[in-house]
């Protein structure tokens, strides 16, 4: 089944294995006459790359990002923009042995059940190396929300129990520290627990927060296409994401209706609401306030340490992993939370343009 | 946009307001050769039917449901099944008021900032009423499910701070209490609570749990189109719901690795695994165990409280809300969670079944 | 599958069967702010209705259209139109006959060959009451269209060997004889001709053309989704439709290319083609010329010869078809194709909304 | 928009454009186990490569086809097979005039209004080179009916007035003649007539005719996706294609419904039908008889007679087409046909497989 496109209007497919020829992306629908070169997309894909810090994988990946369509002269033309990242280090005799057993947490067991057999080099399609597709296909989402003045910014905001404060909440600091968070005395300790944990051959897990600035109200469909819902199953495609939470999130189960309730207010020049316990989305469509979400990241499943599974002979037995793996996923997954949240919005508002009949004439009869 | 619509190959379109002539869904691709009456339908209606307790609206609505098209001799014929329930107990005039202001969190504002103006009687499309054509349609997918010995239930979790004790849980009490909570003490104590939320003119919020049973590994799409992922999608387009889990859900932001893999063993027929943090997901693809999954829904907004808004002459008010609410939405969610999972399970079942060329001859070889 | 629906982001669902209770449409994303009244879908069903001629069947439909959602105080509401036409004149006693035989140029054998059964009454779903849900929700995207400055405009071409004649063209005679041809001359000829038809007891066939005036150039995207491969989906998705042409259509396989293309011009205003051999679109897209396209219609299945056939046990027997039939589709078929096109022209000029950025910020900045 | 895929489940995103880095394909939803190398896939690009005769284009194009993704150890893994042919011998130089003005019979104008600009050089994204992905993609689908034992057939029938003559019909001839005619005495008169166009540098339109055998009866959906009408859009979809036509076409609309209809048989093992009028298809769904369709091709666009036309500052100018073009455009276009029809059917084949239990039972009850 064609599970492998994201958007309805703004639609990306993504394409590639971790040990094949490479990864890639093809944009449709991005609208004409946005600037657009490599520099762009590959700002974002340098965010997810592995071997920046010590708790990132020391493959060296360059992930060089290549344009083969849809600009020209600078601009994108409305034709499909096809992306392509050549996969160059990729080391196969790694990964020779999981080809017998299945991995604990990993998919090497659904993929079989689902296809027959699987690519099982380094994970293959489930591989991390997935998101570079989405990564890239954001990267370029993004570009064309900042023309029209919105901004979408995630950052790590827990990792363990640490979790960034709001007192120290600074988000220059984001990108000045390996774990991406804003707050750099939190990070701080959260390198330390890191470094034990890693010590300890385990992993851990944390939480990316995504907050999208400037979004007009009105934006999202009322039914099965609410916003916060696509926001969801954005966030949730993600491998190793949890739980998602918009606004106060999982707390409204125990607040009350009238601590819960955002007031409105008029503010001289238009609406506002007092509190925005909502996350900026009321009955599925923006309200005008900041979007703010959470994704929930699990811990990385490769772990040195022993574990108990099954081989293809249907044999209980125990495995030691080896290869090269992060102690913790989130980090490199911000930006990934950061794009596929601008794939999103962007796909919503261009769904939203034709909402009633004054805007559809603002395009067409001017 | 068409946005009205759930589901690739199962797919319903749902319609109608509150207070309009009537709701309905149309319920497009059910496979044919499925016994189906008016019963089968109705009995999940009346789950999420007003009036059956304390803590549900005193309106009677009846909502009998009446199948137009699709069936033939008691069983479906693959062509659309089109369902509707006539709205009969709507009273206009209890919602004039509100057509000159935005409610606290509800759609109002929203609504007004994309369509220009909107329907104001009891919340439109927004209201909780839309729900009808995702329960009648939900109802026929479970029924399908059935003959395919899978099974989709759901219940209350929590009620505010009041959670079904793990020692206490008795599935068979869910139908017993008016909260559809499987925990009889709890239940009594969630009543109480609320009992004193709605005399303080308040309300609460709450926690919906689903478990799927019987699903085999191998359903679901490795990218965008995860199992996890669409139901997520599923659950948060329900109005009023803020956050979703899957399996140990926001939990695993503080596990370890070693802790929340789910190790896999065979026991003499087939693959299991010891533990089941994931929820029965891997790589968004089953892996043969319960699925498990929570959705986190807020407090009625509308309450009895004065509360401050805007009307439409950008004048900021006070608003005293009318009319007949629920206290808690949760209990009457419940049965709106469990049809939403049943047709995405559903839906991805037949979506998975060209995944390999094998599935495609046992079809069409023989 | 999910089949009954058209269009992306106008999107209708049709439903209904010939002898169930009723048949429909639900029309999700129509914009928000459109006058909207059961009259203006009335008088589109109307002309679809049998009985008015001697050449259409004479059973009395009445075929009342009834608005049960979408529409608030006279004007759409961007939610979903439910639109419903209740069945009251059939009489299952005509059919039942046919339970058991597969009629020749019919659905019925291909029916079971993929549903393993089906509602033989009438015909069920491949009956022509089926575009009574297409009409409807047309007759909606046709309103649109008018407030756009775009008409549809569909009439007989051809009944057999008789055409109307480029110089006795007069549209205002379309809708004054039985044959909705715009030609009163060749409109008696041909009802000569469907006597000694109907009185020989065959049917005959014909071809219906369709001109769309005032469309924008630039509407249509340029590869799968081009605006003459939808139109040409639309009309061969009609019921007995064999063949589909835009422009010169079959006849640019005799022609050159000096002859067939169309040279651009200045006027003083804007940029036209000397000719339209290419019925208003290059590449796909519409170049501001009319549309002109034509679909050509098989003879009536239903005749009342002996006809050889294949009963259930797997015999070979004779058959006479029994029931009230048209000796001809066409002049019944005419508005089905008006409302075709129609959908999804306007659909496409919705797609197009978003195709470069100078459109989208006429929608979001200002 | 995202109008660059093709196909529900078995589906196909274009991309490229004529003088850019490269154009390509990812095929997504292809079942997993099917055995796949490149050469496969490049004996279908052979057949549409320019330079193999006198009437196609001098260029050289090599257009090597690599497999980039989705294959391992030689079969199909079930995710995305991306699969690119770059641009190797494009010769901007020839093209930069008619950034300048627009072409007759080309979609220039269209692309501008559109975009607002466009990608001139060679056509850009409506180049014939956008085919290449279609060919591709389609050559995989063509592998997966070949293990249902499903063939798909396609040759031209006509150039200009000469006809392929069935008592001169061998199919082993198509392959031996550069007009791709299964008829060698009328492809010998083609070639006469086709020099006299070019040396008049004028160009000639055409016929593709494309036969399915093996398909089985019951694919295809009753009302909108009917396998004709998807057919339809399929070959309409292709640049130049001016009408579609299914079994006797255009002739149903001056023939008698006793001389349309097909009659049924049972002839021991199955049922049959006398003739094939219909051309394979009841009501939208496969009779179980062979799918018969043509494609009407238009002159090729590029003659180099001098032509009116206007250009970017509105002057009306006379042009001189340069560069190297075919003088007919069908010989070409066949392996387009037959691939388009092959990635239609096996979709449909594909999205039928869950129309009844009976078959959903198979995949899940075995």
């Amino acid at each position: 089944m064609a599970g492998s496109s994201y958007g309805t209007i703004f639609r990306i497919t993504t394409w590639g294995e971790s040990h094949g020829k490479g990864v890639g992306v093809v944009v449709d629908g991005c609208p004409a006459g946005i600037s657009l070169c490599e520099e762009d997309i590959q700002k974002y894909l340098n965010r997810r790359k592995p071997g920046q810090s010590a708790f990132s994988t020391p493959r060296k990946e360059d992930d060089v990002v290549e344009i083969l369509s849809g600009v020209f002269e600078g601009k994108t033309t409305g034709t499909p923009i096809s992306l392509v990242v050549m996969n160059t280090s990729q080391r196969s005799h790694d990964y020779s042995e999981i080809a017998s057993y299945y991995r604990p947490g990993h998919a090497d067991y659904t993929f079989d059940m689902k296809y027959g057999f699987r690519d099982y080099r380094g994970g293959g399609r489930s591989s991390g190396r997935e998101t570079i597709g989405r990564v890239a296909g954001g990267a370029i989402a993004a570009k064309v929300l900042e023309e029209l003045g919105i901004t979408v910014c995630a950052y790590t905001k827990s990792i363990g129990e640490f979790t960034v404060k709001s007192e120290n909440f600074n988000l220059d600091a984001r990108d000045t520290n390996p774990l991406y968070m804003p707050d750099e005395k939190t990070a701080k300790e959260a390198e330390e627990y890191l470094n034990t944990i890693r010590e300890n051959t385990d992993s851990a897990g944390g939480v990316a927060e995504c907050i999208v600035k400037g979004l007009p109200a009105g934006i999202g469909e009322p039914v099965f296409e609410k916003l916060d819902a696509n926001l969801s199953k954005a966030l949730v495609s993600i491998g190793a994401v949890k739980a998602f939470e918009i606004g106060d999130g999982i707390n409204v189960c125990t607040s009350l209706g009238s601590d819960n309730n955002d007031c409105f207010y008029f503010d001289g020049n238009g609406i506002s609401k007092e509190t925005n316990h909502a996350g900026g989305t009321l009955g599925g469509i923006s309200d005008g306030s900041d979007l703010v979400m959470r994704a929930y990241i699990k811990p990385t499943p490769s772990i040195f340490k022993t574990q108990n599974t099954v081989n293809k002979s249907n044999e209980n037995i125990s495995i030691n992993i080896k290869g090269r793996h992060d102690p913790i996923i989130v980090p490199r997954a911000v930006v990934v939370v950061e794009t596929m949240v601008a794939l999103t919005v962007l796909d919503m508002m261009l769904i939203n343009m034709s909402s009633n009949i004054e805007n559809i004439k603002k395009v067409y009869n001017n």
